[in-house]
Order: C-alpha cells, then sequence, then structure tokens
C-alpha cells in the first residue's frame, strides 16, 4: 500500500461521503426533501421561472434584470444554428444509433468547428456555455427528424429554449401549457450537486482541459443507466401496462405481492419527498387536459396512490417526467439526452466555478496486486 | 452544510490523499522510485516486452503465453481499418484542429458504428477494448497525413502497433532503433495509477456507461494541460533553443539565475527518480545514431546534466520522451494523442477492474451559497 505516499487511509470506497469541494450553486437536503439553486428553492424556481432565467442565475449566482435576460435570450437565439459539417456528421449518423451516443460526437465535434474552443479565459468559457446550450436541442431535434425520415426544422430565431425544441422536434408549435411544462422539466433537471456527470466534468475541467471535453465527458456519464436513465424504465413500465390493457392498480398489487421493484418510487437522496415531483405532477394534470390525452396521467395518479398507500414510498421526478414527456409524444430515447440539453446550464455553472479556483481532482488508489515478479529474460 | 445527510467531514479539496478504490493492475512508490504494472517492475516490462505484451497484462493480470499473444496480435491488426464514415468525419476535419479534439470526436463517433457499444458484457467490453486500441492509431496517422495534404496510409495487416503507426505517420517503415524505441514509449505510458483521465474515465464507467464514453472522457482529461501536456513544453523549450542557435548549458543557467522552471524536471509523485526517464534515455543514445541525428539527445544530456548539477533535479519521462518523439521527426502536437494511444491500454484495463465490481463514484460538496432567498413573483 503506498501508492504515492507513506500514509495508509482508509479507503472510501466509490467516494461516499467524501467531501470534495465547495460549491456556491445548488445545495439538497434529502432529510427535509429541498433542494435550492442559489439560494432559491426549486418550486419558486419552477413555478416562477424560465429555464433561461435559472441558467442566467446557475452561471451568474444572481437572477437576471430585464435587461439581462433580453441579452441572454438575444445570444441564445443567435447561436443555435449548428456548424455545416456537424449537420453532416448527424446526416451520416446511423438511424439507430442510441441518441446519447450521438450528443456526445456531436457537441465533441462542436469544438472543431468553434475557434475559441481552446480559450480558457472566462468570457470565452462563458460564450461557449452559451452555445453550448444553444446548439444541444438542435442537435438532437436534427438527429429526431432525420431517422424518422423527416426534413430538420431550421431553429427559431427569436423563441424560448422550450418553445424552439418542441418546435424543431414535431414540425408545429407546442400548446401553452406543452410549452410551459417541457419548460419546468428543463428547470427542474438543471441542476441537482456533485452527480456522477457533474463531478465528471469537474475532473476533466481540473485538468485545464476544455470546456467541450469536459461537456462531452459529462454526457459520457449521464448516458448510464446508474444515472440517467430511470424515467425510461418508467415509460417502459407505463408502456406496458397500457399495451397489456391491464388495471394499473390490480397490476402494481400484483408487482408488489412479487416484491418486484415499482420504477420511479423513492430516491438515493430524498429520504421523505422529492420535491421536484409535486410540481411536475401538477403541471401534468394541466397537460394532459390541453392536449386531451389523460391516459398516461390518470395512470400515474393511481399508480403513485397506489404505492404511497402500499408501501409508503412518494413517486420522484422520474415518475412524472415519464408522463410528462409521454403526453408530449417525445420518444423515451430522448429522455435522457433531454436531461442533457437541460443539466447543460448546471455542468457548465460547475466548470465556470472550477475553473475560478482550480486544483486537480486526483484521489489515490490502494494497490492489491501482486509484487516482486519477474520476466526472466 | 447539508448536501445529502447531516454528518459533517472535513472537505478534502481535489481528493487528495482520499483512496477511492483498490486496484490491482499498477503501483507507484513515489519515495523509492518504482512503478509496476501487474506485479511487474517497470524497468523489466520496457525492455524485455512488446506493448502488445504489456497490454496483455494490464487487461489480464498475467503476461501472455506465445498462443495468447498470437491471438491478441491477430485481433489488434485484424480491427485497424476505420468505419467509412468515421474515415469521412476526419476527412471533414479542419486541419487546424487540435489532434486531442480530432481523436476525442473520432472515438465518440467509433461507437456509432460499433453494433456493439452498449454491451455491457465482460467479452464484448474485451473486444471494445481490441478495436480502441487497434483503431486509435489509425484516427491519428489519417488525420496527420490529410492535414499534410498526403494520402492517408492504410493499416498494414501483420506489423506491431508501433511499426505500424510509424509506418502509416511517415509513409515508410521505420529503422529498428525506431520501432523499438517508439515501442517502449508505449509502454512506458501505457498505465499510472488513477491519474486524472482514468479517474475521470472510472467515475463515467461506473454509472454503467459504455466503453466509448467512458474513454472519450478519459481523452479529455489526458487532453488538460495539468495532465498529458508536459513533453510538448519540454519540446518547445528544445526548439527554442535550437531556433535561437543558444549554447544549452548556457541558456539553462541564464534560466535558473532568473529563478525561471526548466520543464521536464522533478515529479510531482516521485520524490527521487523518475524510473521511466533512465530507460528512454539509454534508447534515445541508439535511436538518435540510427538516424544520423544526435541533436536533440546532445542538447537533452547537456540541459539534464546542467540541472541536475545545479538544482538537484533529474529529467523526468516527459523530458526525454520530447527527445525521442523529436528525432522521430514527430509533430509535437501529437505527443498528448500518442499518449493516448498508449494510455488506451490502461484506461480499458481500469475500466473491466471497476465493472467487474461496480459502485458509483460520487463524492459529495459542500454548499457556501445563500439560503432562504425568494423570486417574490
Amino acid at each position: 500500500m503506498s501508492q504515492e505516499s507513506n500514509s495508509a487511509p482508509a479507503t472510501a470506497k466509490g467516494l461516499e461521503g467524501v467531501i470534495a469541494l465547495e460549491t456556491a450553486i445548488c445545495d439538497i437536503d434529502g432529510v427535509k426533501g429541498t433542494l435550492i439553486y442559489g439560494g432559491y428553492d426549486i418550486q419558486d424556481l419552477a413555478k416562477n421561472c424560465t429555464f433561461e432565467e435559472v441558467t442566467y442565475l446557475l452561471w451568474n449566482g444572481v437572477l437576471p434584470d430585464a435587461i439581462q435576460l433580453a441579452h441572454l435570450h438575444r445570444s441564445l437565439t443567435a447561436e443555435r444554428i449548428l456548424p455545416p459539417m456537424v449537420k453532416e456528421i448527424l446526416e451520416m449518423t446511423p438511424e439507430d444509433a442510441d441518441p446519447m451516443a450521438v450528443l456526445r460526437t456531436g457537441v465533441s465535434a462542436l469544438a472543431l468547428f468553434d475557434g475559441e474552443a481552446d480559450d480558457a479565459s472566462t468570457e470565452a468559457n462563458y460564450r461557449k456555455a452559451v452555445r453550448l446550450t444553444a446548439q444541444i436541442p438542435t442537435i438532437l431535434a436534427h438527429f429526431d427528424r432525420r431517422r424518422n425520415g423527416l426534413d430538420p426544422v431550421p431553429p427559431l430565431t427569436d423563441s424560448s429554449i422550450s418553445h424552439n425544441f418542441l418546435t424543431m422536434l414535431h414540425g408545429k408549435e407546442p400548446g401553452d401549457a406543452a410549452e410551459k411544462t417541457f419548460d419546468a422539466c428543463l428547470v427542474l433537471h438543471a441542476e441537482h450537486g456533485l452527480n456522477a456527470s457533474t463531478f465528471a466534468g469537474r475532473v476533466i475541467g481540473a485538468t485545464l482541459s476544455d470546456m467541450y471535453s469536459a461537456i462531452t465527458g459529462a454526457i459520457g456519464g449521464l448516458k448510464g443507466p446508474l444515472h440517467g436513465g430511470a424515467n425510461i424504465e418508467v415509460m417502459k413500465m407505463l408502456a406496458q401496462i397500457d399495451q397489456e390493457g391491464a388495471d394499473p392498480k390490480a397490476w402494481v398489487l400484483n408487482k408488489l405481492q412479487n416484491k418486484e421493484r415499482i420504477m420511479g418510487f423513492g430516491h438515493r437522496v430524498y429520504k421523505t419527498l422529492d420535491p421536484r415531483a409535486a410540481i411536475l405532477q401538477e403541471m401534468l394534470a394541466k397537460l394532459s387536459s390541453e392536449r386531451g390525452n389523460t391516459k398516461w396521467y390518470d395512470m400515474s395518479m393511481v399508480i403513485s396512490e397506489t404505492v404511497l398507500k402500499e408501501k409508503g414510498l412518494h413517486a420522484n421526478v422520474d415518475f412524472f417526467s415519464a408522463s410528462v414527456y409521454g403526453t408530449l409524444e417525445i420518444p423515451s430515447d430522448l429522455f435522457t439526452p433531454i436531461f442533457g440539453m437541460s443539466r447543460i446550464s448546471g455542468w457548465t455553472a460547475h466548470l465556470m466555478e472550477q475553473w475560478h479556483d482550480n486544483r486537480l481532482i486526483r484521489p489515490r488508489a490502494a494497490y492489491i496486486g501482486p509484487r516482486g515478479l519477474k520476466t526472466g529474460r
């Protein structure tokens, strides 16, 4: 047990409980069930602020005034168009490719056409954060249109990220409740402390590598089923109940009787309520009514009430976001990429914080292998 | 200070001194100046084993017998050709792109054409490790030929990674000393414990994301100047002395007098000798003689002797690898990509070890921002 030093501290497997750094971006209190971004409660933000305002908050530590918000809005809308060669890469991508692998490759390729990619100044990094936030929705919508044999819809030059993305994806403007609910989903997923993708991004950024490298790595981390994929599993369950034409309550009770796990309940961090779930539940009701499709809403309500009654477990954000995206007719393999399209604001905020007072992030490993072997040659 | 728990351990900034996991791949003793891969001393391996043998050792924990080595060799040579669309991406890449950004994008794109990309079985991961090790040299050589207006050289179907890469890069076969020295460079850079790029890869892999995602992130980490770029700085120094036509000894003494740092001396981990440096110094002598170009060797010897005498600091592996690559006429912006072409063996070994007994890697952050703010809307 030498590994770079003579001291031998205990191994903190998975770094559980170890505090790696200080942050002013976000705090989670799992016991109280609260989540704050830059001092503001997530419920306040999701009800009263747009994703653009929240993005500004995460990047700057304060909410924008009207002029600052208008300026950010102009920068974001001006940067939505992809470089021609990144479009070309999307055109060449096989239609059955995993959208997260497409996003990872597209973001990595954006760097090749950004003259500021390796400019480490604070100003250039802020501009790159704007560009990434603006371009990720275009990458996703372009790929989804193409794989469905449809022409990509050019980005709108004057509308919110939510409105623009839904329009590019579906080729028609979303309704008010759709735009507002999807915007709230972006707010709710924008940031969540030092999760594995954000941590991966900060480890990469701490080598003084560039923002594209760090975000490419973060996307790779989010792709993992232990991280970004929970609402896909929820949607699979809902779709299965729907296809079987089963009674949702009976279906859930049967699963529970067989000691099987119901996806979307409880949370590793939140011991009581996931504060994001209640907001989405409320919005899902309005959205379903606007869309004239209450199938997923009705099913979700029955399932969440049954699991709460039987197991005392509350539905989490993933449980309701599945129904929201399902009601918005978004394909389930875009759920995690959309998570990334939102989390880009938190990832880039963490990188800018990291670089403000950088330090290499590098724990040690304890060697448990053989010693003293010789090739004998 | 709540962040997911009520306890409040001390912050371990940069995770310095924290043991994150156990490994049987590599051990470094910075005080004694020793480095072992799987129990074997690095000097024994660099003198007596090929990069292919060392790669097998890192992946399997034992050196291969003749049959196992022949099998690995066949797999590696069979996988060298790039999917047509990855070639197409390289053709479209601007010639002034950073080769590390090109490598990151190329590796990410390889996943789009690998039907096993999301197959998490041990066997599929081993095959992906083989593919990545085989294809990275082709990506680098293809891009370098193209940016120089030259036709790419198709990969050889029966030669070592070292011989094949130098042939693809230069369009002619390397001499014996060139092949052997470059092969030793690959061995010396293949693995180095839980450095920042390897750690980033393991953090990504620990979400159960795929090998391409983890390696793409690791490449992004290696790209950082605090990690992979030291020998480029050494080469800049050598080239500057050469261009100025300065006397190397006088140049170094002048720098030291002005309290300026000489690149390539001392090491964060190795407190005495970097065990990799001595091997390279010896090989550089032979290589320079074979190439009939002792310019970088002569300069390196004068500088290393001067710094040792004046400051008591030994030259490290980066110091001599710069002269080796310079003597091999490799452009300096390929030094870090070549580091990655070697480290791919260690990165993939760490991923396979991680997945053998996986656990999410997720430390905590301490919140130091404001609380209790309200939007007032």
